[in-house]
């Protein structure tokens, strides 16, 4: 394997890389990946990672760009700012986030280690990509909906966000050891979707009036 | 420096090495950080670190013993078993869970990245010695207050600690990175604690009757 590829399976084998790095980073870190373990799990050479990417932080922007920004920019396409119906975004939000994970597992790790961790390698990259204007709009939103009483106004809307990652990311991140833990046998993803969703919108004290949930519930009082 | 230390002071500087340990991993790691380091931090030889600890892998034992699990322990024996009150549990919980953090400020980086992250270096040994049983009383303690009618039936009783623990502890491993977002400007400690506590018990959802909680409500419908 020499030279330049061929026109023809380029972009394939660019597409093939971005994939190998950004699992090879989910699960053992960027720190620890080298070049030659993601030409190597493509089956071409080092040489070829550095012919598409040129310099290793060329290759992390474009995994922040193709990859994660792509998957963000998914999940936020419902938000339309801060008018919109806060509760039926954030059911929508957290089903595209728990949905997109499974086809994209390397999201969870990849977003605790690299961009939550103190010293997380893709951090500053995808703060500097976040639109700031967009946060405020989606605090906006949940401050509406705090104003026509339709959002508990003891929740903090700015640490809202915050809240919905780390409910749905931290288990997913640490999903491959749910099996050895034996209280946590059984559990699947439409678990944690549902009970994401449900404790969100209702939190667990039980309550004999729900405004929003259409499902019926006994009538009961203490 | 050299050889042994007196009896006098040997204890302190023990203890000292620990806290040095626990602070460069939270900050950079436990595979980033060198014995070197940790004595300099102290300002004894890297020759006192093994008088102390004997290997690297007897430390990292040391601090899931005597930093880690301490706190586990604190955190936890308020909780008598399947028969408590879940919900006054759990608010005592959070409330201990955040006041902790911040007189141990290196737990959440500390967590988040070495116990919940794929390949994380204390996840074995957290998951060796945090007791099956306590778990499974825990479960059962909320599932009672299901059939009680106190706790949301809808909630996974399985997947409630992952979700206390994702509320809590995200957003405080990430605490460095607050400042420096504009949309959560002003945030401290205690809104995290309120927040996550309301978030929790009562959702998002605004609900005119709230069977807990003793705050008067405005009882508006839509």
């Amino acid at each position: 394997m020499s030279g330049h590829p061929s026109a023809k399976g380029e972009d394939n084998t660019r597409e093939q890389l971005l994939d190998a790095a950004t699992a090879l980073f989910a699960e053992n870190g960027i720190a620890a990946t080298t070049i030659a373990q993601i030409a190597a799990h493509v089956g071409v050479t080092s040489a070829m990672v550095h012919y598409y990417f040129k310099t290793r932080d060329h290759l992390l922007d474009s995994i922040v760009e193709e990859r994660i920004m792509r998957f963000d920019t998914r999940l936020w396409e419902l938000f339309t700012g801060s008018e919109m119906d806060p509760i039926a975004f954030i059911k929508a939000f957290v089903a595209r986030l728990i949905e997109g994970c499974e086809t994209m597992p390397w999201l969870p790790p990849l977003w605790i280690r690299e961009i939550v961790n103190e010293g997380g390698l893709l951090r500053e990259k995808i703060m500097q990509r976040i639109p700031i204007d967009r946060q405020e709009k989606f605090r906006d939103c949940i401050a509406g909906g705090q104003k026509r009483g339709e959002v508990n106004r003891d929740i903090d809307p700015r640490l809202l966000l915050m809240s919905i990652v780390g409910l749905a990311l931290l288990p997913l991140a640490a999903a491959k050891t749910w099996k050895r833990i034996p209280s946590l046998e059984g559990l699947g993803k439409d678990d944690l979707s549902r009970h994401v969703t449900e404790l969100l919108l209702n939190g667990i004290v039980f309550s004999s009036v729900d405004p929003v949930a259409d499902r019926k519930r006994q009538n009961r009082k203490k």
